[in-house]
């Protein structure tokens, strides 16, 4: 199992890397090679399915590729065109197509709009090679019981192969093995699930292939949030030795055709090829990644993927000595290296000593470059400029937005000069709630973690000091309570909950639809559940300009949650 | 046919408007009375949908209206909730609900998703009322020929009541009422069409509901983008006489039941109900409406609906003298009236005495505040504040964004003083190739005219003129050059090609998905073409965190166009 990154568009790039990969497992001996769903395109290629152009070129691309490929069968994510549009696996063979299945499951919910775009298939599809007989799949099609895994293995089929776009969240790859392995004994076959890895936009895929034996029990695992080849010997005689025991199978051995299945046997393989692979030991163990440590990695890759992909070399991010730009800040390293971002302190009247001697602290223990650009002068301008339109009205939050916008105009500034990308560093609490000024702190390309509440903030800081060995983020950013400074004294608390409240709160009505009545039931007051819903629901326009940022949660504030602005249903 | 507006997600008071057009239909005489698709939640309630109490609501509140109609018959739009939820019209008869009817079609294209909602219902359903048998159907349902009309009518249905929430762009009108003049002739009925009317987010419904005779001709019109009662006395005997001389409806009558067709015959009406009513006159002929009448006709709903229903009663636009913000302070005051908008003229050291002069001359034509806001003082202070980092820099596109940003942040600072609601001015065409700043001229909560490519602008800012008999915009800039004024001597065609050129290339490559090859082959340079495609594709970062605006067009810049960002595809 080759799992890739691929990025969405490039199909000459990911058609190269596919043959490049290709050529390592046969190398190694394997006599199939499976790679993630729509792998030629990458996932999800969204609106770029209705260029008919694109749709030919991917076809296009398929076909040079299969013609190099020999000695291998390969298992490639494509979309197939007939009278409308598929997402397609094609498995070449002996240079050519020799089969293409079309997926039955479309998901579209969640991030997921594929009904948008492709027909579902009609047809279960084996394929018998060297004598074991395959089931091929794409990604939704495992989740539902009676999906083709049913009939496919009634068909015969010993090994399902099932190719992937499945994106990360908290959590998920739990599930998704129990779902596995529930799925691999109910049909008494090996299941090869295929993950495709890396970051597109808001969303990250995770990789973690798995091969699960009919028991449920784990063959081989690939890395987690990395590319891998994930290389293991099959053994299908003990399929057989347990479908021996069932009489469902002796009885569909009987009937010369299942309904909705089609079977294609593929001549024997032409081409050179190495010794047999020996199987690769597991690679993890199972839930040896807290949660702390997958949303980092998944941060991780989800920050240098869009970097990359979107083909900017350096970074920028304003360092306001708190908690949630400095974890922004070290995930930048992480992804990109200390000499790929530069550091910006913005002090004004209400920064205190404190503030500007952790962002400072921060940025020597990152190693990145830190530039100081005092906004008091540009902010006392503005108030004589607007001193006229303001007579008679007393100060307000107007005053600390202003601040913040001009704090994201010296970003933008810094980013159109030098070609650098903004990073802003909302943290998913403050989105919920608008607890962030739009055009000011809210500015920049991307928002690292805008999917991640605040509360696990502080514990994916406190992993990169685990992780590095040593408090890269300082201490006191760790203890002292959170501030916008952007007024004498101010504290987040001053206008929100205490964060343990509020990220519980938060969770029950952004991710799990509860209403006030069901919230105020799991143990919080009235009121306080009352002004968080409303916050929620006012800000929805400031969310609707936010720029993208890294799914974490199993709903983000994205293309996850579609709310209209204008909404007059009262939540409360 | 009862065209109202409704607000998304205010449950309570659709239901008040939905019984005080029953009273005013029912007074009147009818026997019958449609509202438009969902129109107790709004049309569409996007992810209000996921929440199980939004769902319980809508239903409560569908069995508490129910009781209050009695006299007449209703037919009114909400979800239902079975094992799933549905698009669902409900037969109001007699205080209670008697049938209910779950819509087959759902559009999951273009601004559509409900197919991420609603399960598809599997039965066509007609209904028996005083003899005379209807067909109901929700909107999608009527688009296809092989769609439940053929069933229905085939089933005995004389009259097919179509219930909708169509989404207007230009020339829409045209194509809906040709398809139900066939529809209506194929299958020998006479076609109610209801349809939604106002502004929400994105979209406006533009109303003009028909009523169409089973030869296609038209027997009443609902008012283009106003709210209207239609009402019209059917004429079923003609149906019967169509119907005599076909031999298809003479086998189906043989049929004791049609696959795939419930019927239900509604008992008696019980209740006072008035004379019945004369056929109202045709109120509208097909084709009054020019294209740049009913975009301006759209602009201006769209705009009210989305300052009121958002709670505003105010809003704020900065005025450059230019065409764009000329037109859009005009739509403003036609929507909300002159003393609810105030203009904001910002001049820089680049401004024209003639910018000036036009904007002080719209502002005095349109009776509307103008406030004048230097930005220059400010603009050198960034300057001096970024003199350091920028140091050795050439001076480029930056320093004219600052300035763009700068406006920005003064008319959000009046905005969050005052309560106002930011309009921006910028037009299909710069927002489709990025000519624009982000956080910039883009800031502010709606974008009156993101989807009216310049070259209409120019129209449809005359038509302003004409309807108001005298140059209301003046007449200067509907001929000057037009320019961001961002730097000496600028004009927009140093940078875009003319527009008369862009705007076509525009509707190829962003509203017909055509390849640069096809462009070309209409007859555009290859270097120009390949340009403006790169300035499209680079751009969609902007796009994508840019206010709401109304969609005129087939495919306009929002839920409508869905593009990666991170996006390695080459369309040159």
């Amino acid at each position: 199992m080759a799992q890739i990154n691929p990025t969405v568009g490039s199909i000459a790039g990911n058609a190269k890397a596919i043959l490049e990969w290709t050529e390592e497992a046969r190398g190694r001996g394997c006599d199939l090679v499976l790679f993630p769903e729509l792998s030629l395109t990458g996932y999800p290629p969204e609106d770029l399915l209705l260029k008919p152009k694109f749709i030919g070129d991917n076809l296009e691309a398929l076909d040079r590729l299969s013609s190099k490929i020999k000695g291998i069968t390969a298992v490639i994510g494509f979309v197939d065109r007939k009278a409308d549009i598929f997402n397609a696996a094609a498995i070449i063979h002996n240079g050519e197509v020799a089969g293409v299945y079309h997926k039955m499951y479309l998901p579209n919910y969640g991030v997921f709009d594929e009904q948008r775009y492709f027909q579902a298939g009609t047809e279960a599809l084996n394929f018998v090679l060297n004598g074991v007989t395959l089931g091929i799949e794409i990604c939704e099609d495992i989740w539902y019981p009676e999906g083709p895994a049913r009939v496919q293995s009634l068909g015969g089929a010993e090994v399902i192969v099932n190719i992937n776009a499945s994106p990360f969240h908290m959590g998920k790859s739990l599930v998704r093995e129990e779902m596995l392995a529930t799925r691999a004994n109910d049909n008494a076959v090996i299941i090869a699930y295929n993950n495709t890895v890396g970051g597109q936009d808001e969303l990250v895929f995770d990789g973690g292939g798995l091969i699960i034996d009919p028991s449920g029990a784990v063959i081989a695992r690939g890395r987690a949030f990395e590319e891998d080849l994930i290389v293991a010997d099959l053994d299908i005689d003990a399929v057989s030795t347990v479908r021996l025991k069932d009489p469902r199978r002796r009885e569909a051995k009987l009937k010369t055709r299942l309904d909705g299945l089609r079977e294609i046997v593929l001549p024997k393989t032409k081409g050179k090829k190495a010794a047999r692979p020996k199987m690769s030991p597991l690679k993890q163990v199972a839930g040896t990644l807290g949660p702390a440590e997958e949303v980092l990695k998944a941060l991780v890759l989800g920050t240098r993927d869009y970097v990359r992909k979107n083909g900017f070399a350096h970074v920028v991010v304003g360092l306001s000595g708190g908690i949630d730009s400095s974890l922004v800040a070290a995930v930048a390293v992480s992804a990109l290296g200390p000499e790929s971002i530069t550091g910006v302190a913005m002090p004004s009247q209400f920064t205190s000593k404190e503030s500007s001697e952790d962002a400072k602290a921060l940025a020597k223990n990152l190693g990145i470059k830190l530039l100081t650009i005092p906004i008091k002068d540009t902010f006392m301008e503005y108030l004589r400029t607007l001193k006229g339109a303001f007579k008679g009205r007393p100060e307000d939050a107007t005053e600390e937005n202003m601040q913040a916008r001009i704090r994201g105009n010296i970003l933008m500034a810094l980013s159109n000069k030098f070609g650098w990308l903004v990073l802003t560093t909302g943290n998913k609490s403050e989105m919920s709630v608008g607890y962030a000024t739009l055009y000011g702190d809210m500015a920049g390309g991307f928002a690292v973690i805008k999917d991640v509440p605040k509360t696990l903030v502080y514990r994916v800081a406190e992993r990169v000091n685990e992780e590095a060995g040593r408090a890269v983020i300082p201490k006191r950013v760790l203890i002292k309570a959170p501030t916008a400074e952007l007024k004498f004294n101010q504290t987040d608390q001053d206008t929100l909950p205490p964060y343990e409240i509020l990220d519980k709160v938060l969770k029950a009505y952004v991710e799990e639809d509860k209403s006030v009545d069901e919230i105020v039931s799991m143990g919080f007051k009235r009121p306080l559940v009352r002004k968080v819903v409303r916050m929620v629901d006012a800000s929805e326009y400031k969310r609707r300009q936010a720029p993208p940022g890294i799914k974490i949660t199993p709903r983000a504030l994205g293309k996850d949650r579609r709310m209209p602005i204008t909404n007059g249903y009262s939540n409360e």
